[in-house]
């Protein structure tokens, strides 16, 4: 937990009464809704766990109001965050939007001193995670979230960039500080030893929770994920690209909410989304109708596992192939059929690292969201608590292997096969 | 090369005539060189590449002077540079001071403005390089380096650093970008294309050359390396680590020109150190009065060469054992004598990973110093031209195996090893 430092002076939390006036007072703002201001209907929708939000609705359109509070909304005053958040989550965001046309919400405007930034209202946009739980299926979204992937990451490179625009950037996001150490203690470091804000569901999984605290190879396997976090300046990271980062319909998908942007190793934004996807997999038993309902849906979730992969790594290539403009790799060195062969050789390999990073972070992610602080809602909504503790033990359980013995997983069928394995498992829960 | 940006406004370069008044302007140097400021003796000494410096002897006691030009000294006003290396000396410098007493020079002024620090006169010490080069012995040499190379890197590491700490610093060196650019190309790229800036010993070395420009495994490798140093955020570096940056009588040693710092990944300090040793080892066979004359110096420097990495090993596991600060390997985690033992064997895993990143490393630095732009005096000085070839072709093949074949190097001992029987390689040269 970071420092507290006083808010900026005239920093002013928003409400449903006051947020009106500020917005009729920036003319853009105030055209774009339109009508009375008086008029608009303002809604505080909030359900993260950082921020205020809120949706306001004017006579001609809607906007979505985002803005940071000194501390973590979930916990209050006693866990001071800073509003700098708001600044890294603008840069991001903007970046994002210029490398990803389409795939994340429109910004409208910003005020870095009120730490707030003003939005597309993404209508009739869901949460994935929410609609995922809904078993609803989203065709296009392996699509979007593979260009998302494959251009922010590629594109903020050392294969993209030069050195000087690399380091700049580094610079530039290396006061996040806060956020980063928000992960770096509840993702790599919390669910792995007995402290204060951990929580699982007990009595089912106290013996697995103890055995991930006592496991060598496990706790080795970690922080030689969090080292990487620590110290591997690969690309922009939107930081916390899971679900519920997502806002989607059948046809449009938004990445949301990067304010853990950082320059960091990419398989920690690779790995957040399969992550999500194999909880969700192993969470629809606690969701179903009756045993077997969403066998479909299972298969869906998996076969889009794998086309996120693999999507995403065509992507990546295909941007390396057309755009080799960092100082990575130098061309030159790479000249005629040999060259091009030795560096299609390179990509494989770099390629395969980045998977092998991926299934390293994606079970950091899952093991965090069993036996850490913040969990989803895909499991935590499962009201039978040992049919519960049941899924997340098999989550658990492959999480482990995947941590542990990577190559085990040469490839996202391998994963997803393991996965379709462990829904087979009867974990040994206690009671 | 960077682009030029003018000197700040009452940027003067320094001249013999214009230093005295300088340095008596300000007090505490005034007392420090003590009597009539008419009197000091002032020479220019600069034999490096990039700046000027100056000896200054007054009644009382010398200082040495370093001041950046706006440009790189050895090539003139086309190849400018900014001055800002002087700011990031001086904060590598102040760093390296703090964390190694006693092993770098010590600092009396510092004018930002100017690009100028005012230090200790190391007298009568002379450059490593050439004190090798007259095969003269430093027993504590490898004592004092061990000891440099295990503080900086180790407590600017994320081992010893809290991740907020290592970012600022991180942040706080990014802008150095003109420095690393020197050494992403003349290092990593240059010498591995046809480049205008390029030079070797010819005709003699001309088959060599081209061989390295065409070996697919060596470019790859070496891009794998240039990766490396662009992306891994490993510790604060010294960034130049050769024999021509330590100062030393056979008992006292001193680090100076730490202006290519940033935080980048270690093993390019330890193999600068290293490379450099490899390269003074094959270079005596052309300062040698009479063959074998200097076999006992020869087993100085390789015997030495272990003892560097060995005493270095050391220290910096010491270092990590005594002072586990940093924000990686929590030790909440490795409690016990469990805990202990599987903290003891990654110890074991991290330096074995950053062994062969060394000997790496240490590869790049050789072949630059042959084939690309910036040579050794080691091997320069060798007047005799097809000797100097025959020196510098043995050092280029044992780099190349090193670069592509790390694991025939698993330790310090195969190295050196493989040094000695390179020796007796007859290499083929043009004529």
């Amino acid at each position: 937990m970071s420092e507290k430092t006083p808010p900026p002076p005239g920093y002013m939390p928003q409400t449903v009464e006051t947020l009106g006036a500020y917005l009729a007072a920036v003319q853009p703002l105030r055209a774009r809704l339109g009508g009375d201001p008086a008029a608009w209907r303002i809604e505080e929708v909030g359900d993260g766990n950082l921020n205020l939000v809120f949706k306001v609705y004017g006579e001609k359109e809607g906007v979505a109001v985002k803005q940071a509070l000194p501390y973590v909304r979930l916990v209050g005053e006693a866990w001071p965050l800073p509003l700098s958040r708001a600044h890294y989550e603008h840069m991001a965001l903007s970046e994002q939007a210029r490398l990803s046309p389409g795939l994340t919400p429109e910004i409208f405007h910003y005020d870095e001193n009120q730490a707030l930034i003003v939005m597309e209202l993404l209508e009739p946009h869901i949460i994935m995670r929410r609609g995922m739980i809904g078993a609803r299926e989203y065709p296009r979204f392996a699509e979007a979230i593979s260009t998302f992937m494959a251009n922010s990451l590629y594109f903020t490179s050392d294969l993209a960039l030069t050195a000087e625009k690399k380091k700049a950037m580094i610079a530039a996001f290396a006061g996040n500080t806060a956020l980063c150490k928000i992960t770096e203690d509840l993702i790599f470091t919390d669910p792995y030893r007995i402290a204060k804000l951990n929580r699982w569901t007990s009595p089912e999984l106290d013996t697995y929770a103890a055995q991930w605290r006592e496991d060598g190879d496990l706790k080795v396997a970690v922080s030689q994920l969090k080292l990487k976090f620590l110290s591997q300046a690969q690309a922009m990271l939107h930081g916390d690209l899971h679900t519920g980062s997502v806002m989607l319909t059948e046809t449009d998908t938004r990445v949301i909410d990067p304010e853990f942007a950082f320059i960091g190793p990419m398989g920690f934004d690779t790995g957040a989304i399969i992550a999500n996807f194999l909880l969700s997999y192993f969470s629809q038993d606690g969701h179903e109708e009756s045993p077997g309902a969403r066998d479909a849906y299972r298969e869906w979730i998996l076969a889009t596992t794998e086309d996120i992969w693999t999507l995403f790594d065509r992507k990546f290539r295909a941007n390396w192939i057309a755009q080799p403009t960092g100082d990575a790799y130098p061309p030159d060195l790479f000249q005629g059929a040999l060259g091009a062969a030795r560096l299609a050789a390179e990509r494989n390999s770099y390629m395969q690292t980045l998977w092998h990073d991926t299934v390293g972070f994606a079970a950091a992610k899952m093991i965090r969201r069993i036996l850490g602080l913040a969990h989803n809602i895909d499991l935590d909504w499962i009201k039978d608590q040992k049919l519960r503790a049941t899924c997340e033990a098999r989550a658990l359980l492959l999480a482990r292997d995947m941590m542990v013995n990577p190559q085990n997983y040469p490839a996202p069928a391998a994963l997803t096969q393991a996965a379709r394995r462990m829904r087979g498992v009867t974990p040994q829960l206690n009671s």
